[in-house]
């Protein structure tokens, strides 16, 4: 494949998020954390984080709280050639609240992103060189719920990067306060024929796509009715919102194979936003450098697992950091207490 | 008059202000403070603090952030007795940014209230009881302005208090960025019959309403043709945005006279927002509790100065305070330095 | 019984409370966190965050620090009709200063309370009203042995409350740094045969008040002895200063009932302040709002485990909050991470 | 005269100072910054900050609280050896809220300090040792005025000091909050004839001191009357809480001198408690070091302006630092605008 | 000329800079705010925040704190495709610690830069590219006094540049403390024929270079002894550490025409660090982009005085924001409080 | 042995650390927090801390960093008679960087410590009247690894201390980023002579030194070898960055005797730095204080484990707390939850 410029382009919608300090609450703290967030953006940053060169396709108004979030952006070694700034006087900002939990006291979530301006985003606004630009797209199910018009520009970028030679990456991340079951089965099976590489829950598998049988025979499913290559899924067990394990499956179609690994045991939990988008940042790293479905998985273990113990969305890392985490999650030997 | 339970209502949308620590930018910092705002709770907190009861009129969505701005307000002593909650899952909470100046650096604002929960009150979520809860109502031309259904519902709430035996008050409030001139002057001058105690600025009373002539003649055209028993317009200037003048002239019609006094110089300005507010609460204030158009004016000025020098939309304050403020400002003799 | 003001109205003292950030240390930490705190004002806030009325009946000094508190408490949506202001330039504030735990190091508290406002409470300047104000009255051992004038007044009150038709509840509290254990006994044994609602440990019916027995049969003796209605206990196990476990034992004598249930396990503490307070708060909900022993179990151990992860002493959570928190301790089926 | 191991000792209340974050008010900020304050302890740590060998005498009680303020005394390079420790358990440590200002909002004190340890010191109790070990003794009306008890052992203090062969230099500082003026200047007259430096202000010696004529007859009255060798008065003229200007007059009886300069005007008041204090830190100062009452008065001055610009009582500086400073007010010429 | 990457690429030392919160002392407060500055990078973030493309050529140590500098630089829209990285064990980062004034207390800086990475850059690093990259290049004085071979270095790199065709900034930023004038005078004589833009100081250009007459003619003889185009030289009155006004002359070489405007009078200055490199940055913004050196005197003016209101060394601002400073300074009609 | 006025002198590097608050990253954190370390200066902390006198001899340049460092080293109850100033002007202070881990994340450390000016110390700086005036003296293989110069300077030191009757402490901590193996090894035999007390781990025996056989062997093996009177050995299981176990052995050579305890288990780590150097303190305290190597081990366990809840590298506590800790720990009855 021919060079590109980027390794990887997402498209979604970036938030601001806004955090009390650790352990208070939203009704109590007298301020707010500033963060730049979103399923894609997160995604875009953990990968360059790692060295690749990524990009996020979206659309925010023309203000002072966007310029807060393009230059977080660039901080995280994210491109901002294809933020899009919207100069409509009404246009408005997609906003988050989020407070962490402590048990038996739940994290919690507010959002406020109704008629943010990536909804509003035409199709003839995306640069035509957006296209060819990157060896990957992803993009996630929370794209295709925001609305009904987004939903037909976000497929139809999606075929034109199939097109231009681009590998697509897709992660269903259903929620259901965005959309319903059925609206979201029919939508997602439309666009799985252009999927290279599928991130899919057991749990959605079930519920949403009433899939059936071991998660192994159900993985398998995504690449025999779609022609899925790479299908991978997370095993995370949440002991309280401060620990958790965490590990995965991710199944190469091509090999027919398999991958997983012993868990992650009690990651201290610093912050859980981010850490599904982390997996898949890890997982396309690994793919997008090593093409091996076994390096994926383990970088997508370890970043995700990585990300818990860091505040805010975004991944802030480095490959050697990473690299060390693996190395001491297969190493059976004593293991440094710390990096000097 | 009989007693009423509530000294002041007022009916207006209340915002989660945000703002990065002061001279911080937007575009830079890393938290914002939280503060609960909007004109008419600014009117409501500023007549509480000074020992009289108060209460705001609004719907807002049932959430943390609510709960958060919930407890601001009690916090300042208002009454959350007409807090309307809003259930709908779309429902929002309008916010605003505000940044704080230095020469050359003006402060600056960004809104995000499209579609915010006040926007769809209906006037039959209005407690009936309302109507007869207090001695006058205030409301301004900013809730008019919102859209042309809260503006609906907001005259018709106008009418019902002036109905039941309530004091109405009225501040003009223009902002270019919500409505038009000849909208507002057609709007504005169909309720003007209805208003009391009238607050509007020298510019609004020259560019919108299309006045001439002196500020006295002005001032007293408003009584003439609408009936209003009190004009009042304050006289700002603007040194630098850390360093104002302030003073105001208040029309009493009943006694066609004018009342004024020496500006407060050189105010040190913490925090500008929420300062006119101050002024109409203080004014507001000295009419309640005096029925003396002299009082309301220093009241007025002092308040209206102190807020300056607050952080926050909200006044912080008590009667004892003001009180000394205002004696210092017209004591010629030595002043103490320190409050022991 | 007829409609009263209030629920639930509480007596004792109102503290200011100094806290370093959390791991810092009283001796080193460049800022102090202020809180409001005091057991009564806990329970009063815990009991209306929940959604029913109350208030609190104390006194403090007139003063900005004191404004700072009477603010907290409006706040937390607890009434400050009852706040009374002492004019004395005398007067004072009772002050704590609290700082956290982590294994081996241990909380600790300093109290600097002597000769505090609350202490010169005259009966005379009790507001009539208040004894018919509410359905039940709250106090505890520590505004008993604070000193013998305020200890009459409280039991005066008491029987003024109970003589009114108000419901008395009684948390023993029992502080050996306040009094002897025998002029404890002695006082609450008088006033026993006026409570309705008990709260007292374990260790403290063994060491105080000298009984023995099984926990079962020492509840039972207080309603056997004293005619009390209801006896709680509350059953702690702390692993360290940031790990408990929680749970309780209710006894309803009409039933000669014992309610229990499974612990909360593994609680992350992250302020242990307020939280047998809150203990008593969901206790007393759960009789007030349903009359039922079993929900008032379970309301006062989801409470006060609640608390637990809540910084301050005074609880900050909602119905739904508690509800789902008891609904998922109760669940042995998948519960949702998170709450969006 | 004999080498001696302190230039200085002071004696006097230390008092834990706690204050909102600069522009915010007490009334509503979240934290409090900490601080060790007390007229007598500034003054040994700005003659500390200067290079000299100072300590306090004082007592407080034996907490994490005191143990924080012993830290802070050490940190400012004053000696704790003689900081006695109060094991009362009912002992008490000495509070005061301090808020800055900013026009027209006055800055303003909220003291807590009745019953403070200090109150309690036996003559008893003071280190035999410490009447030989120090070249000079200071102390302040304000010991005098705390408690009558606290007067007596003061007043002892200062007359075996002064036999020991220790200069004795006295701060009037009145305050009407403290004690009467009857009853003060009958106190101090007593004590008068012990003095070697005098720090008076013209308004209690008009005042207080019934004093008549022009302030150099004023200042040369004391001398006259009781034997003062120097007798130093400040000149501050507040333009608001945020700008002064400030000189001084120092009277040198010997010479019949009376030395002044130009005032530094402009000041830029951060913080302005404790600059009384540090004039006569630097004046001493002048007077250890040089034995100069020109060289007292500047350095007073100097110390006095630049203690506004630091937060806190205490002064944070250096020999070098306010060697330039003077330097500076003198030159005539160009000046650098930053030290690099 | 043809189109390059780049508007403007900088070469100097990028440094971490750290800083108490305003007011606070180096010596006192226990934390230090983290920024990224160095006069280069300065300019070239300047530069980037109008909307011109820019990057930064320098040598930083491979490291966790170098990562958040390369994150800032990036935030600030500032290129790091130049940043080379030193793996060196024994590299350094440059420091510098800065804390700002009060009057009479001065700004004050302490630097830790000696044997930074920088200073081991060599030639062979620097990638062949980035001389054909940029249509301008831009240093200081201070990357040619922090060592002789940086020096060789660097006047390597211009005679490259040059060659290549691009234009030649440079700001004479005569140091003291790095070199003496007689060394730097020779130096600077050096290079001189290769700048087509110079900034020089009056007392630079009178005390270093020698020069008499007046600073016309001073500017001038810049041009016909050495052939630069454009010379430029700042006013700036410093009233203050918190107030200054500040203005500048720009001589255009080609026109003989001197630009001057009215200064900016009393700037409210926050952070003075970083406002002379603005002005370079404004200026070279405005010939750059409208190759005028009238709007290059405005621009720096108004990029200068509206840098002194932002914390930090890097301006914060937008292209938009400027231009309406300028026509705020440049009105004589009234002008907005503040941007709604 | 006579009285002497320390109990003990230490003598290495004092450095700066910065860190990000808890659990940000050095990579995107706003703000440093600001500490004093450095090995030998946490171990004289931590002997000032439990009561003893102790000083710490070093040198570090003369700027208000240092001034800072300065007055944090008396804030912690160390004298600072032995601190000497460099006024060399490129004299540079030592800095290290720590952020703290959260599993998988480790801590790690950055630092900056190069020709700092404690390397340049010389022999003949070092006051004559040091070496009689503590009953002991401690330091490193840090301070002989920083570079030759200074090991030479040490180890005369080391020799006139032990010459003038001071009991000598070392703690090998080996850095294998400091020297080799080798290199440490020779050097270190040669000083053991000297040494009467001896810290050094199994890993460091085994692989540096060389050592076979248990650990006891091992310990014993130093005492017979080079003979030290007494050998510690800490024993630290690492479960998370935030949870570790701690215990230690302690060999007692004239008794022939192994000391040791159940660990701490389960300790709340918040800060693991300084925690081997609090150790050392605690077990030199008990040296020092009983004369009782039990005593010693449990003081060392109970100071180190102390410390790891504390921020920053030097303990904050005092005697009694630490009693206490011992106390609970070799409790086995019910413990109190609180200190009160």
């Amino acid at each position: 494949m021919e060079k590109r410029e980027f390794d990887l382009i997402t498209m979604g919608e970036v938030m601001l998020r806004l955090s009390p300090p650790r352990h208070a609450r939203i009704t109590d703290s007298s301020v707010f954390e500033k963060h730049a967030g979103g399923a894609e953006l997160n995604v875009a940053a953990g990968v360059a984080q790692m060295g690749l060169r990524s990009a996020v396709l979206t659309k925010i108004p023309r203000s002072s709280v966007s310029a807060f979030l393009r230059n977080r952006i660039r901080f995280m070694d994210v491109s901002d050639d294809f933020l899009l700034f919207d100069d409509d006087p009404d246009s408005r900002l997609g906003i988050y609240y989020y407070e962490g939990g402590a048990y038996p006291r739940k994290p919690s979530v507010v959002y406020d992103r109704q008629n943010s301006s990536v909804t509003s985003l035409q199709f003839e606004e995306i640069p035509e060189s957006i296209f060819t630009a990157a060896r990957m797209f992803h993009t996630t199910g929370i794209t295709l719920a925001l609305n009904p018009h987004l939903r037909e520009v976000t497929i139809a970028a999606m075929r034109r990067f199939r097109d231009s030679g681009t590998k697509i990456s897709f992660d269903v991340n259903y929620r259901a306060n965005l959309w319903g079951e059925d609206e979201a089965r029919e939508t997602i099976k439309k666009i799985l024929p252009l999927v290279d590489v599928l991130f899919v829950s057991e749990e959605t598998s079930r519920r949403m796509f009433q899939k059936t049988g071991s998660m192994e025979e159900i993985m398998r499913s995504y690449a025999e009715e779609f022609g899925v290559k790479i299908v991978a899924s997370t095993r995370r067990t949440v002991h309280s919102p401060r620990v958790h394990d965490f590990t995965s499956i991710v199944y190469d179609a091509n090999e027919d194979c398999f991958h997983t690994e012993e868990p992650y045991m009690n990651i201290d939990v610093i912050d859980r936003i981010g850490s599904g988008d982390a997996f898949v940042a890890g997982t396309l790293f690994g793919l997008l450098k090593y093409a091996d479905a076994e390096k994926a998985m383990q970088f997508g273990n370890a970043i995700s697992s990585f990300k818990d113990t860091v505040p805010g969305d975004l991944l802030s890392t480095s490959y050697d950091e990473i690299a060390s985490i693996i190395k001491a999650h297969r190493s059976t030997g004593p293991v440094s207490e710390m990096n000097r």
